[in-house]
C-alpha cells in the first residue's frame, strides 16, 4: 500500500495514495523497513527522468559507458543540455564540514543491524533510473564497484533520482537537469524545479569531486585533530554528496533540507583517511505536531537500527548546527546532523548513511500529500516569506558549506545557491502577536522541544 | 526653484516640482550651490516629524533636556513607544570598518573650500526639527557645543531629518520612529517607512554609542596601523553615523545607500585619535545613463570643493567595496566611499563630510521624482526583485558593519538589518538575453563604468 505512494504517476492513484497515507504513516512507523527497498526498480521503469537516456540507444550508452573520458563529455553536453561549469560546489561543503567543532559523543558499543542488505545490482541497470548518468565514467564505476567510492556515488545518484521523482510526481511539474564538470576533477548534476504547482523553487545536487587539498583544507583538517600526512605536501582527495532544499509554495507545507556526503583522504604511506557526514531536517512555516512527530520518528527509526545513539545525539547536534545566532532562533524544527563519522567500520557507517537517505522520501512526502490542498490566507503566505527570509540568513552568514563555497574560486555559485527560496520577506520589527500560531512556531525555535 | 521640490508639502507643489525637474538638476550642476541650504529651517517647520515634540510643551521639553538621565529616559520612552532595547548597531559599523585593507591615496594639498560655512544655530531650536530628540541629552550638547561630537552628532540628526521629511513628501507615507538605548552608553533613531505608495522600505538609522573598547576591537584599530595605548589597557572610545538604504517599489526608481560616521578614542595620555568614513551609492535596477550623470556629478561636485582627488579616490574605493565577489558584479553603480580620513585638519574632514551629507537629498531626490510615474512591467518587476536577491547577498556575505553587527552579542539586529528590502527572489541559473536592458545592467555591474 505504501509503495503506491511513491510509485504511482496516475491522478487516481495519487488520490488513493493521500487517503492511505495515514495507515501508512503508521505502518512505516511499526515496520522497521524502508518503504523504499522496493520502489528502486519500479520508480527508475515508471516515473519521468529517463530523459537523458531515451535520446541515445542503449547500446550507443553503454559504448559511451566504457569509451572513456571524450565519450563521458561527449554525452553530458548531449543529455543535460548545460554548459561544462568549472565547480567545486561540493568541495565547499565537504571542506567547510572539516571545519565543524562539535563532535557526538558516541558509546563504541554498536547495536547489530537487523535491515537486510539489500543487493546492489548491476551499476549499469541502477544507471538507467537516475536523472543523468553518474559523475564517474561508467565502465571505471563497474571496474571498482566494490570500492566505497563507487558505492556511494550509487548512493547519492539513486537517492537524487528517487527524489526528484517523487517531488515530480507530486508536482506534475519536471526538473531541469544540468551536468557540469569541474576543471580540477569532478563534476555534479544539479536538478532544479522552480515555480512548479506545488514547489516555489526544488534543488536537488549531487557532486563528486577530486584533486589534491590545499595547503589551507589541509590546515583546516588538521585543526579538526587528524593527523594527515601528505606525498610531497599534496594530499589527494575525493569528496561527494547529495544535497537538496525544497521550498513548497502552500505555507502548510513545510521546507526541508537534506545532505548525505563522504569524504576520502590519501595519505603519504597510501592509506585512506574516511568520514561521512550528513542530516535530515525540516523547516516547517506553522508547528504541526504530528507531522514533526513523523519526520522525527522515522529519522529516529532510521537511526535506532545503527545505534541507540545516533537520534539523540544527532537530535542535538542538528538543534545546534541550524541555529541563526544574531535572532536567537533555530532555522527550523530540527531532524539529525552529523558529521566526521568514521566508526565503527566503512561498511557499518556506509549501512547507516544508507539507511538515513532512504528515509528522505517517507520523512518528507507524507507531509507534502497530507498538506497538498491545505487553504491558506496572504497573512499565513506573508509569514511563510518572513521565514523564508530567516531561511536566507542562516544559510548566507552560518552555513558552512555555503561559506566556504563562496569562498572558493570557481565554485558553481548557481548550484550553492540553489539552496536559497525564490522568495523572501523581511519586515522591520515583524513579531507576531501573543497566542497567534506565529508566535508558537516562533516559541518552538526560541526554545528547541523534544517531538517524540 | 529648485528648493520646492524639498519644502513644499502639497501635491501641486509637487507636480510643479517634478516639471522643473530638469532644469533643477541643470541648475543644480552648474551652481555649485547646497540647495538644501535654506530648506534646513523650512523643512522644520512646513514638514511633519515635529511628532515626538508636540507631546510635551517646550517648557517640559527644555526642563528635561537639562535632567539629566532620568529626565531622559522618560522622555524616550514617552515619545518613541520603542523599547528601550539594549544595542551596539552603531559600533559594528565602525569597529569593522576599522578592519578595512584599503585607503585611498590622497594628496596633502587642499583646495581651498568655497562653500559659506553655515551657522550651525542655537541646539536646541535646531533639535525641534529633529525626528526625535537627539541620543545625547540635550543640556549635555549645549555644554559642549563647539566640540566636534556634538557638531557631527547635530549633522546626523539634521541629515536624518531631512532626508526622511524629503522621502515622506514624496511618498505621503510616514516614518516609524524608534528611539533605543544601549546598555553599555548611547543608543540610537531608527526610522523606518514601510510598504509605502512610492517606498517598499525605506530605513535611516541615527546611532550614537560610548563606552571601551574591548580588547578584540583594540586589535583590530592596531593592525589598521594606528598606535593605541589605553589607560590600563582600556580604551575609551565615542562612535556615531548616520545611515540609510532606501529600496522603491517602482524598478524605475533605483535604490539607494549612503552612511556618514565619526569615530573617536581616547589614548592613555588623554590625546584622541579622531577621523571620518562614510559614502553614498545607488543601486539601480536599469542603466540610466542621466541618473548616474546627475548622482554622480553631484557627488563629484561636492568632493571637488574640498579636494579635486576626492571624487576619482573615493569613486574607485566605493566600485571596489561594494562588489560581489562570488557574481563577479558590483552591487550597483556606486557612487562615493571612503574611510580612515583624518587629514588635512578636523575642521576640514569635518567640512567634506557635512557636503558629503547635504548632497544626500539632492543626489537621489530629483531622480525619485523623475521616475515617479514610470509604467513598469511584470518581468520588470521580477528582475527587480532578482537584484535585490543580490544586494541581500552582498549585505549579509560582505558587508563589514553587518557582519560585525551580526557577531556582536546586544546588538539591535533589526538595525543592522533593515538594509534589506521587504521582498527579494533568487532565481536559478537567471541570466539576462544578449542585447536586453537586463543584460545592459549587468554588464555595467560586472566592468564599472566612469559616469562623468
Amino acid at each position: 500500500m505504501a509503495t503506491i505512494v511513491f510509485c504511482s504517476v496516475n491522478k487516481t492513484a495519487r488520490t488513493t495514495a493521500r487517503r492511505c497515507l495515514s495507515s501508512y504513516s503508521k505502518g512505516l512507523a511499526s515496520s522497521g523497513e524502508s518503504p523504499l527497498s522496493c520502489t528502486h526498480s519500479p520508480l527508475t521503469t515508471l516515473l519521468p527522468g529517463t530523459r537523458w537516456f531515451s535520446r541515445g540507444s542503449s547500446v550507443r550508452f553503454m559504448s559511451h559507458g566504457t569509451a572513456g573520458r571524450a565519450g563521458r563529455t561527449r554525452r553530458g553536453a548531449l543529455l543535460s543540455g548545460a554548459a561544462a561549469v568549472t565547480a567545486a560546489a561540493a568541495v565547499a561543503g565537504f571542506l567547510a564540514n572539516a571545519n565543524h567543532f562539535q563532535r557526538a559523543e558516541m558509546a563504541t558499543k554498536v547495536s547489530p543491524i537487523s535491515e537486510e542488505k539489500e543487493p546492489e545490482g548491476e551499476i549499469l541497470e541502477r544507471c538507467r533510473g537516475f536523472m543523468s548518468p553518474p559523475v564517474t565514467d561508467i565502465g571505471e564505476l563497474q571496474e571498482r564497484k566494490g570500492e566505497m567510492r563507487t558505492r556511494m556515488e550509487m548512493l547519492i545518484m539513486q537517492t537524487q533520482a528517487d527524489f526528484c521523482k517523487a517531488l515530480e510526481v507530486v508536482d506534475g511539474g519536471t526538473f531541469k537537469v544540468d551536468r557540469w564538470q569541474r576543471n580540477e576533477g569532478g563534476g555534479g548534476i544539479s536538478c532544479v524545479m522552480q515555480d512548479g504547482k506545488v514547489f516555489e523553487k526544488a534543488g536537488v545536487n549531487v557532486s563528486v569531486v577530486f584533486g589534491y587539498l590545499t595547503e589551507e583544507a589541509a590546515k583546516q583538517m588538521r585543526s579538526r585533530g587528524k593527523v594527515l600526512k601528505g606525498k610531497d605536501g599534496k594530499l589527494p582527495f575525493c569528496a561527494m554528496g547529495v544535497s537538496s532544499v525544497i521550498h513548497p509554495k502552500n505555507p502548510h507545507i513545510p521546507t526541508v533540507h537534506f545532505n548525505y556526503r563522504y569524504f576520502e583522504i590519501e595519505e603519504e604511506d597510501g592509506s585512506k583517511q574516511w568520514w561521512f557526514g550528513g542530516g535530515t531536517d525540516l523547516t516547517p512555516v506553522y508547528i504541526n505536531k504530528e507531522d514533526a512527530f513523523h519526520f522525527h520518528n522515522t529519522l529516529k527509526e532510521a537511526c535506532d537500527k545503527h545505534h541507540s545513539q545516533y537520534y539523540p545525539d544527532f537530535k542535538k547536534w542538528c538543534d545546534r548546527y541550524f541555529y541563526i545566532r544574531h535572532r536567537g532562533e533555530t532555522r527550523g524544527i530540527g531532524g539529525i546532523f552529523f558529521d566526521d563519522l568514521d566508526s565503527p567500520s566503512q561498511e557499518e557507517a556506509f549501512s547507516f548513511v544508507k539507511s538515513c537517505a532512504r528515509t528522505v522520501v517517507p520523512c518528507y512526502l507524507p507531509i507534502v500529500y497530507k498538506h497538498l490542498n491545505d487553504s491558506f490566507t496572504e497573512e499565513e503566505k506573508d509569514w511563510q516569506q518572513v521565514r523564508r527570509g530567516r531561511y536566507v540568513e542562516f544559510n548566507l552568514v552560518y552555513d558552512r558549506g555555503v561559506k566556504f563555497g563562496l569562498a572558493t574560486p570557481g565554485s558553481r555559485i548557481e548550484s550553492i545557491l540553489m539552496s536559497l527560496p525564490l522568495s523572501a520577506r523581511w519586515e522591520y520589527m515583524h513579531e507576531p502577536a501573543e497566542g497567534t500560531l506565529e508566535a508558537e512556531m516562533l516559541e518552538a525555535l526560541r526554545n528547541p522541544k523534544e517531538w517524540l
